[in-house]
């Protein structure tokens, strides 16, 4: 048995997938940074004895308790290794990280298994290469169609069936695994906090109590391409002059709303030359809230005014969902049990997705969240104190012994 | 010799550099497709006789009369061969192959050159891969800075100085040539017309008064990248919020001011994640104007509310000049002597730029266009009837032949 704790092992993976163009790093699903990271957990669990197998979506699961996994009640833990683009160190591979320190922790204590562990790696969690995100939980969990998903496409014009078989999974075997989603008696995963409740709370580690309900829209303007010297003003069909009105228009509808977040991050414009004015612009629209329907009463304040500003810029324009998740409420009854593992341990609701959200309304969920001292993620600027880093650690191991002391 | 019409030889080279994504062509400097086009245009030059050279900057000079390439009264025809991402058929290769059609016109007729004859094909005209329109021409004429243009950058990171090298062209000697430039006795280009001036005046061929003041600046964002989801609205430094405002200012500081345009077309947030505030946005702004200081006061209005919009934002914004080509006035005597050979075409002015703008204040130089029933140019829908297209290369040749006929 190898013994290595969190910090050593996240400071092992430090140089993989770094992105020097945009700081922090890149590891988009089935990239080599990301293919690098999957080998890396299967070969720190096999150091551990444990038994890893991948499933029919690409999820890693390294078993703790092999002759355990046909059980119904198996404990999983577990997280991401795949990042955004210019992400964090910690979003993902902690709750990795994490969860094979603690499987390690609960071998130097000599805990004694009543239920099956597992660890899992869920590919795709960000929705970075593909615009789903969760895109492994969700077609484990029947909530994403399989032949949407593997039609996907990303930036380069691959689709999901091609790069999951280029990395060893056959896609024809790829959507709804009820038989897997049924062996899962609690799932926990630890991540590191996306917002400041932990730093204004002076604590190290949280008990999730929710997730903010989250739906992604694609926006396209078109208007028409032209010169951009020869093109008087009053004869433009301009989509990028529409797409900065669009932008504006969702900052406001959020604002106007309590605790509603709207985001535009990704804007392409084609065909995107400076002396040219775009023929059109993508532009996607990421809109959340806590309730439900005002996530989508705020979506038709926004589109309406989409409709007009695109017609006022004698453009048009079309909206198209992505993704939705709607507001996740994780176990009431886990959550009690890993408020009673961790006594003080403060109770915090997320506005970041998470496989977990996925999962929550079909088996018992529950998350840890881990302080971030900058309060900042998806950036470079992400961060986790060592000692919160181990806090964290022994918390997860601490829930883990619990839940497995009785079956 | 071999002989071919413009459109024959238009249509010979219509599948290089198709963009299937963007549609048009996409033809950018020393890629494939740019290079094939040179191979094309040395291949069809020397069929006809003409002696083909490659100048330090990387322009092509195809020579009908050899012997006489030391003398100071040279008259040059000629465009460029690169375009903008996912632009026309004509912009630039109709000066190209209209060039090589009118001199198979001056054989036909048997006519006697009193002053030596060559086509040029300047590099970079669009300045779509380095961001420096009028590259080529503006190295030949010491008007852009040599040390500045080798340590250019593409989108992937490739210098200037690496794809001249790639392509054969030794950087060490890149850069002013006046020696080159004392040669030329008078430039004509002759290219599509990138509004819509023939066609209200129902003309094909026009000749060229003057091109608009035109320049580029990027304007780089700075706010603060974070999570989509876990950001509130108020803790927000969302610098695409504030490229959105300052896309509109610029779009209304322009309306503002008669005969002014101002372009944003292209805009790269960094990362780029759906589910990212973004860390950075980078703009480009395009300003055109007749009168110099025009766009001086424009880009001056722009610039105060670029400040004011990002501080309004929580961000920073920098505001870099990348080019600037005062307004252009066509040599008076060319132009007379233009429409001598072309009794009854209109006179237009333009605002897009082109080489010869670049070379009108070191030499005599003049510009005809071709009518473009679209109005709509650096676009797939730019376009020019064939009847037109041979009507420009007859004007052409007739230019040719007048300013070839005394030395």
């Amino acid at each position: 048995m190898s013994s290595m704790n969190t910090v050593a092992m996240m400071s092992s993976i430090a140089d993989v997938g770094r992105d020097a163009q945009r700081g922090g790093y890149s590891r988009p699903v089935f990239s080599t940074a990301e293919l690098e990271l999957r080998s890396w957990f299967t070969e720190q669990a096999e150091k551990r004895g444990l038994e890893v197998e991948t499933d029919r979506n690409g999820a890693l699961w390294a078993w703790l308790d092999a002759p355990g996994k046909e059980r119904t009640d198996v404990v999983v833990t577990g997280s991401h290794l795949d990042s955004v683009p210019g992400g964090g160190a910690f979003d993902g591979p902690l709750g990795v990280a994490s969860a094979l320190a603690a499987v390690d922790t609960l071998r130097e204590r000599g805990h004694r298994l009543e239920r099956p562990l597992a660890v899992a790696v869920f590919p795709e969690e960000e929705g970075s290469r593909f615009g789903l995100a969760c895109l492994g939980s969700g077609l484990m969990a029947g909530t994403v169609d399989r032949d949407r998903a593997l039609a996907l496409r990303d930036d380069d014009g691959n689709t999901l069936a091609d790069l999951a078989r280029g990395a060893g999974i056959d896609p024809t075997y790829m959507g709804h695994d009820p038989a897997r989603l049924a062996r899962i008696g609690a799932f926990v995963e630890l991540h590191v906090e996306q917002g400041r409740g932990l730093v204004d709370l002076d604590h190290p580690v949280a008990v999730a109590t929710s997730i903010l309900g989250h739906g992604r829209w694609r926006v396209r303007v078109t208007g028409q391409g032209n010169h951009a010297g020869t093109t008087a003003m009053d004869d433009r069909r301009d989509p990028m002059a529409a797409a900065a009105g669009i932008i504006l228009a969702a900052q406001d509808a959020a604002r106007a709303v309590p605790e509603a977040r709207a985001t535009v991050g990704k804007l392409r414009p084609v065909p995107g030359g400076a002396n040219v004015i775009a023929s059109t612009v993508d532009l996607w629209l990421d809109i959340r809230h806590p309730d439900d329907a005002a996530v989508n009463a705020l979506l038709a304040t926004i589109t309406a005014r989409v409709t007009e500003i695109a017609a006022a810029q004698g453009c048009a324009a079309e909206v198209t969902a992505e993704s939705y998740s709607p507001t996740a409420h994780f176990h009431a009854g886990l959550r009690d049990q890993l408020s009673a593992s961790l006594p003080g341990a403060p109770l915090l609701p997320t506005g970041a997705g998470h496989d977990a959200g996925v999962l929550a309304p079909h088996i018992p969920t529950g998350m840890l969240f881990v302080r971030n001292p900058s309060g900042i993620s998806h950036s470079p600027e992400e961060y986790a104190e060592d000692t919160d880093v181990e806090s964290g650690t022994a918390a997860l191991a601490d829930v883990l012994v619990d839940l497995t002391s009785k079956a």
